[in-house]
């Protein structure tokens, strides 16, 4: 590796004081216009790149950011969430390094000594394996993001409200003459473990707000079914849904519609659907929750919407104000997408 | 933030030399047992987290790798190959910082120079928008690794070979009496522009390996069609696969059997059958490439498998080689996962 350039050498081809310099690159402080300009045409020339260790040291910062998911195979929500983040951290000038815990405990306590080791700036929690291990993070005084949850106190949250975007998918299905609508809620993958029993789970809101909403649009409740609960973390997947959408589109009063708690459910709905000869949507309507995978599905699925871009740049809001801030605690609302999975409810059905 | 503990701390809490906490706490020279397990009991007890920042530039290194990807949310293949990445450079005590080009020229720019900022000891390519933005990186020695690419000159290549897989597949298509098949080609989001003209993309290289695969299992060249090229980076996803599916599956010499050049593609003929009402796997037989969105699709789709565990782990193995070593390049092979998106051809057909 050849020898980098310093900012004495920027100063010195710019033919100003290294004072000037240290200026126009750390960008504090008054410089001229001229100054300005031959500094970071020098910088340019001689391919200067600030040594963002060495300003760590100086700074306090680190430049980093910490994301937590669970494993980007099981749902591409989390792909499409740590997308949007590292988007808006980018554009903060911050990078991010993510880490996925797998379902493991001991990969999760390594994840995050990583995570101080390389001294983040803050920790944003899309999902924690066991919210215990956050421990050391919160001792160090490290701010935490809570994203849809809120496990620990003194930690900034973003709740996602999901009521409007299942109020919308309700009125949608009641309008093309559903009744019979069942709620296939989601797994323990989505869930922390040892959370505070005094919330309810994200995916327990979602089920409550499926009631909330479809009574609201003047649904009767013995035509409805919920079920969620902790199924084997290591079906994963749609398999999960699929094993589900058999039992709900076997029984006697097969529902019209299934609204899941996640596109990856859902995903395995329109399998169990297809095995059992039903098409969707003429013999059954299907709508997710997430959005993550409606565009790759046949046929493409409706979704309840997860507002990505508003989460990220919450998000990244709450990471710069720090722990200086008190506890900041901000809800976004959910919407509707439209897609091709909706159709007539059978007549007779 | 309370202050941290020092190595000096570490050393009075055990109390040993400073020299002693040091080698034990850097993992070099020689340290009594009894000494090692009092210094990592009280850098356990005092929650003595080394300073990476101090550490990386007194050893010149950031314990960070980059890895350059296009957009998570195109493609699923990007996860999981940034997820397999992730995993083995942890186990390798490294982070990665991951960072997404978008298609867009400025946003590679920027996001390459935040990687030299950072002072990352490697870059993997998985995917690069314009391989000309890589040249700072190549200008500070900075290690290379190309992922089933081969545009720079002195980095080190990981070359997946497509044949092993698509023979499977092919094999599987026509012993269940498949002959007419088409192979449906890749798009302009997976290949780097600009990019060397001696070398094929990865796009043709699948589409000469599955014509070599054809011809290899006995079937007649007149009885397969190809379709590759570059199209629209903005239609996206599974769209383009819908679009050409409908042509395809519309000649009056409809094939049997298509082979999609990613699982994506895949998704899109798998709803331009739904639409022409054509049964998958009954009237038409759908393999996909990449195996990453197999286990969500209806039918569940038989696919291409890349290596993903062997790519992260050999990418992590040239990384830490760095540029000591010449370039290396190294090739895998490919294996086929058969699913239920694969039947019998239709008699007659």
């Amino acid at each position: 590796m050849k020898q980098k350039p310093t900012m004495a050498d920027v100063a010195l081809y710019a033919g100003v004081s290294p004072s000037t310099a240290a200026r126009v690159l750390h960008g504090n402080g008054y410089v001229s216009d001229a100054n300005r300009k031959s500094v970071l045409k020098a910088a340019s020339e001689l391919e200067y790149h600030p040594n963002i260790q060495a300003r760590s040291l100086r700074y306090s910062r680190s430049f980093l950011i910490g994301v937590v998911l669970s494993s980007a195979v099981r749902n591409p929500f989390f792909a499409l969430i740590s997308h949007a983040i590292r988007l808006q951290a980018n554009a903060a000038g911050l990078s991010v390094l993510n880490f996925n815990h797998n379902y493991d405990h001991a990969t999760e306590v390594d994840g995050l000594r990583r995570l101080l080791d390389h001294g983040v700036e803050a920790v944003i929690l899309c999902h924690s394996f066991e919210i215990a291990n956050l421990a050391p993070i919160q001792k160090a005084g490290i701010p935490i993001i809570e994203i849809e949850r809120a496990f620990l106190s003194e930690t900034h949250k973003i709740l996602i409200d999901p009521q409007p975007g299942l109020a919308a998918a309700l009125r949608d299905l009641v309008e093309r003459g559903h009744r019979r609508i069942d709620f296939l809620g989601g797994s323990a993958a989505r869930g922390s473990r040892g959370g505070s029993s005094s919330h309810s789970s994200a995916d327990e809101e979602r089920a409550e707000a499926f009631l909330r909403a479809a009574a609201a649009v003047g649904l009767d409740a013995a035509d409805l079914h919920v079920t969620t609960g902790q199924y084997d973390e290591d079906s994963g997947t749609a398999l999960e849904g699929l094993i589900r959408g058999r039992q709900i589109l076997t029984r006697t009063d097969r529902p019209t519609a299934i609204v899941a708690g996640s596109d990856v459910l859902a995903a395995g709905v329109l399998q169990a659907a297809y095995e059992l000869g039903l098409h969707v949507p003429r013999d059954l309507s299907v709508i997710g929750y997430d959005d993550s995978l409606g565009l790759f599905l046949t046929p493409a699925l409706s979704s309840v919407r997860q507002p990505y871009d508003e989460i990220a740049t919450l998000a990244i809001e709450m990471a710069m104000a720090g722990t200086k801030s008190p506890s900041l605690v901000r809800t976004i609302g959910t919407s509707y997408a439209i897609r091709s999975s909706v159709g007539a409810a059978r007549s007779g059905a």
